[in-house]
């Protein structure tokens, strides 16, 4: 491969134009009073030569990189195993795309490489930031507010003083995670069910706490309450029901965190012999494609349109960067969005 | 959130300080020629006003952004459903964040985009870039080379006058396609087989090529070729699978360019009451887990070490690096890596 020192200059380009480098510069970053004779001949120049302007030092000029970074905060292995990760991705992808924007992913082994993350969103590769799967006690929102690039959040961030609590102005996409819970549990209280079961989410991101709330909303006066800790994962979800079927034997009805916990907790039903949905309704958030529609048997779910909320993330942060180009310097009014759910019926609840 | 402007500037570090803007700068990019107490001076400003330095101007300087791009020249829906990627990716998110390096996924929705990668890359936002998946009449290399970052390739890549050409310096990491594929009709030629098919992968990437030459290789004296293109997905498998059995109802093997072909392969294979291995013996290509062990019955196959190609990639690149950064301006023999590959013995033939 031919290494940077190959590359055409400025200099060889102004060289070969017969100008100065100011005005090669001039022509390079938007061609502003230069006559169009010389701008023509510059231009020549820069085909001729092959001269790709090193935007290091453009973006010194117009601050502008058409790049947006995505953090996902969980390690690539995660990243690449959870489907909600991909949906959301394409969302945000073939919103970007559709503006010329380049997507860049930075991927990380965990929470100890944030910030590294956190300097190269401060670095000025990116003109804005899109992030989520925030856990509570992670580092990234100080640093994302540190490196002063302008983000949107999926998912309700969680920092401060208590899941609840965050910047005023920080804006995000999320789901109706809570009203959607309560559909959840309002469905298996319709079917007859008397001892109904939760599996959380991983409680230090908001999206679990919300829909554990969802839960109690509906059994404070539905029943006892049935709760095991999961952690969005299959595995998590035959942890927390083999936990839940030593507690409560009886339970007839569990309402998992998300489809994957749904997918194990089923699992784990199975080996106990317990059939679904006669003797235990279960119903999964989601509705993630396939598995949702591929369990034994196939899943009862809340649908939250996942894609969606990428492409709004998306859309939001352009949006806010398009006011700071145009030189609108009074900040928009946060603008997050909660998308509501539907409840799917499939044989499962 | 934050807004850019609420940044601290070098003006206001300058300030603070009560010394020049160049002064801070000289301290922030490294303190040469400043006197120690001006310079602790400056160290304190920075940190009680939280500076950041601008590190698009630092590069400018620095020319090191401690960041690393990942090209994958396919779609992004390709890249989160064909586990071969996730499984590069994790060894070169290992290695790169060994040496803590930023892993800066660059992802597109095709190919029209590859220009903005190209000026992505250009735009010194990365110290270098790893790029795989290359396809023949792909910009990509051109654009790269335009770029002038110090790039590694997974895969031989075959731009030029042929699949066989390239440029002398291109510096890449690969498997034995070519004897792992002589491999693998070796021992369906053991196995007695003496009509054997070939479900090539895409064409257009050097990868499938080599697999197809060592298809010919070993069936230029043990049979007739019984060739029909797919292009390393289960759908390319079926379909390829469907057209083998309408021309050459009598097979009775077949060497498939990935595992994920061969498993297209044994569906439709089941489909038309085929038994494997008894009446058709099939053999894959990947060793890619879980598919391997899970398909029905489980595949034989050529293991390639991805995880380790990937490593390998970052550790060529990340030496590059090195020897430009220590100033080393001699370029290193080029040194690319073929790793060999193993047969992996299982019940599909």
């Amino acid at each position: 491969m031919t290494e940077a020192m190959s590359r055409p200059t400025l200099e060889a380009v102004a060289a070969r134009a017969g100008v100065s480098r100011a005005t090669v510069s001039r022509v390079v970053n938007g061609g502003n009073g230069v006559r169009s004779a010389l701008a023509e001949r510059v231009r020549r120049a820069v085909e001729e030569l092959g001269y790709v302007p090193n935007q290091a030092a453009r973006t010194l000029v117009t601050r502008r990189n058409d790049a947006v970074a995505v953090v996902i905060a969980e390690p690539e292995t995660r990243v690449f195993t959870d489907p909600f990760f991909a949906r959301q991705l394409r969302g945000i992808s073939k919103e970007l795309t559709a503006h010329d924007n380049q997507l860049v992913l930075l991927l990380t082994e965990g929470r100890d490489d944030h910030a590294r993350v956190g300097r190269y969103l401060a670095g000025g590769h990116v003109d804005g930031a899109l992030v989520f799967s925030l856990h509570l006690d992670d580092p990234l929102p100080g640093l994302i507010q540190g490196a002063g690039v302008p983000t949107v959040f999926g998912g309700r961030p969680g920092w401060g003083e208590g899941a609840r609590a965050r910047p005023p102005a920080a804006v995000f996409v999320d789901s109706d995670n809570r009203g959607g819970a309560r559909d959840a549990v309002r469905h298996l209280v319709d079917l007859g069910r008397t001892r109904i079961a939760h599996i959380t989410g991983a409680l230090d991101q908001t999206s679990a706490v919300d829909r554990l709330d969802g839960y109690r909303d509906v059994m404070a006066d539905a029943g006892p309450r049935l709760i095991a800790e999961g952690d969005f994962t299959p595995l998590g979800g035959e942890r927390a029901m083999r936990e839940l079927l030593d507690h409560a034997p009886d339970l007839d009805a569990v309402f998992a965190a998300n489809d994957l916990t749904a997918s194990g907790a089923l699992r784990v039903l199975r080996e106990h012999g317990r059939r679904v949905p006669e003797d235990v309704a279960v119903i999964g958030f989601d509705d993630m494609s396939p598995i949702a529609e591929q369990t034994d048997p196939p899943l009862t779910t809340i649908r939250q349109d996942i894609e969606e909320m990428g492409r709004l993330m998306a859309r939001l942060l352009l949006h806010r960067l398009d006011r700071h180009a145009t030189g609108d310097t009074v900040e928009p009014p946060p603008t997050s969005v909660v998308l509501p759910t539907t409840l799917v019926r499939r044989a499962s609840a």
